[in-house]
């Protein structure tokens, strides 16, 4: 069975389709998308091996030409290095502005190669394939492409969205468990912000999500895709209610900046300690019960996630240079550090009111 | 007197004020726009010498605190590696989405601002003070930002509009006689395109705008920006009517990607001899009466401009060279050629069926 979730942005709405065996019949999908039978296809060298031919046979079967790109697997693809190539590559392939272009892959896959779909002659189509957990639940969904520079990840980017979005769920079982793992966070991250059933249900199937049941992991991937575009809709550009989609990010990035571009810390690792750590401040601040903030950790650390710094090596980081990086952060408004914050688990909100001093002393005391 | 032109995009409207002492009262017109007195200014050599001084005091007159990017002058300033420089030094300034950034100059310094504006934390304010008439009539008007890549011009880029747009023509005072020529092309192209009385105007007050009039110039950049905005009011994204400003640009761009890189060229004489050949082109075609194509020329003649590629020493690049140079420009919708022709003088139109052929062979007997 495949799911579909709206995304629902008048001229701009576009449907996720969710399931398994997807990738064989990709062709048959994207191909009333294009107006002449063609794509340019952009993954990465792991996504080449693992994926690839499938989508080119399905493509082939429907007649659609594709040429490809293959780009080093990484974070370190999404720079502007790789970005001028990507950039450069399309243009020589004559993509059009009603061409599509295909980012078959992750999120930097996705990131990347949705960023130059956005600039290439200001603007011209792409298809979503995401290949790992992380992006069918959050990167290939909304629109946030991005590049990152040596100051912070993702600072340069657009809002662009994707015609399509073809999630199979098949894709996820050649990952590495703890790839799976860190997209698995992103899951709880939708139960934590607006959605305590749903966080519930995690506690009860979550380890069938990561152990890869079929109907656990498309119900769970549905849900997710559900949450985030209910928020994208209303809110497409980050003026308010979707910033809620960074739970855990602002602790999250400045750990990543310290450690994740290393491969220390995977992105949905670093979202799992900030969760936790934005729950606990939120309960230090006298906004959360204690005990939401002990069960979230639990259940993190219970599938195997990291809860805390120290979980990967990065116990040591001062606070001030922490919050030093979130200042850089893009999450800044009028030099004030935007926030998300809970009353408890399923009830996420946002706050400017947060004083750098009080994030300190939190990240200082807490570790002691 | 300040003439006002509103472009109306709804939430994104903003005003083009066009007059002299504009650079004198910068600081006033731009301290309603900013969250915090701050702007990040972004300029080149040459005008860092002409105009930054009387920008910068405008603006601590007001206590507005500046920080200065000053690049190279020049077409190739705007490519990836600037773009990349100027993106990481809006960073290292803390520039959040809500804070401002100043282009300061051209067509190169508006093109290439604007653009790392839109794509800076995935779009952030920009105002375009244009300081040469080619900025002021077009480039500066409409969201159009781009990069140049070696394959070609503006194709990369992004639809960002400014919230303000200052244009002085005061600043028109210190640029070379070839420059303001090339600028009053675009000012003739407005005519062309839709606006018969308007070209009557010109071709009775036109050398009073090159000369330098005062009241001849407001009147000359507020009709082209007002002409400019009910086109980009009514089709932002040149999904139709806005293609309509590309009269002479798929001839001009060919010919550009000649001889344009090297400053034999400025891209306003390389719109002037397009339009000629455009409206020549309409004739051989026989939608258009051979004596307005004559009159086109002879104006453009008349006030120096130069209306045949032999005109700037271009004249033997083989026909079927420039029609790959079209082909490749971002004009294309699939594979078809998208162009504007005209009816007359004041009656120009978009067509996507031109074929190739005709093309190379009007070029090729055209210049027998």
């Amino acid at each position: 069975m495949t799911r579909t979730v709206t995304v629902a942005l008048a001229d701009r709405s576009y449907d996720i389709l969710i399931g398994t065996g997807l990738l064989e019949r990709a062709g048959a999908h994207v191909a009333a998308l294009l107006r002449r039978p063609r794509l340019a296809v952009v993954t990465d060298e792991h996504v080449a091996a693992a994926q690839l031919p499938a989508f080119l046979a399905a493509c082939k079967q429907e007649g659609i030409a594709c040429e490809t790109l293959i780009l080093p697997p990484g974070e370190a693809t999404k720079n502007f290095t790789q970005l001028e190539r990507l950039s450069r590559w399309l243009i020589g392939q004559q993509v059009g502005r009603d061409d599509m272009v295909v980012a078959l892959g992750g999120g930097v896959i996705g990131d990347l190669t949705g960023f130059a779909a956005a600039i290439l002659r200001r603007g011209t189509g792409f298809i979503q394939v995401p290949t790992t957990l992380l992006a069918q639940v959050d990167s290939s969904v909304g629109g946030k492409t991005a590049i990152n520079t040596p100051e912070g990840k993702n600072l340069i980017g657009a809002f662009h969205q994707p015609a399509l979005v073809l999630a199979d769920t098949d894709t996820l079982d050649t990952l590495p468990p703890r790839e799976v793992l860190a997209g698995y966070a992103e899951i709880v991250k939708y139960g934590l912000l607006g959605d305590r059933p749903f966080f519930e249900w995690l506690e009860q199937h979550g380890e069938k999500v990561i152990a890869g049941d079929d109907a656990a992991r498309a119900e769970a991937v549905a849900r997710s895709c559900q949450a985030k575009a209910d928020i994208v809709a209303a809110d497409e550009r980050e003026n308010d209610q979707r910033a809620l989609l960074n739970l855990g990010h602002t602790f999250g990035h400045a750990l990543e900046a310290e450690g994740g571009y290393d491969g220390r810390l995977l992105h949905g690792e670093a979202v799992a300690i900030g969760m936790v750590q934005a729950l606990e401040f939120s309960v230090r601040l006298g906004l959360c019960p204690g005990q939401d903030a002990v069960r979230a950790r639990r259940h993190l650390a219970r599938v195997g996630l990291p809860v805390d710094p120290a979980d990967r090596g990065l116990g040591d980081v001062p606070a001030d240079r922490l919050v030093a990086h979130m200042a850089q952060d893009k999450k800044v408004r009028d030099g004030r550090l935007t926030f998300v914050l809970a009353r408890g688990i399923g009830d996420a909100f946002i706050t400017r009111d947060v004083a750098a001093s009080e994030l300190v002393s939190f990240l200082k005391t807490e570790r002691t």
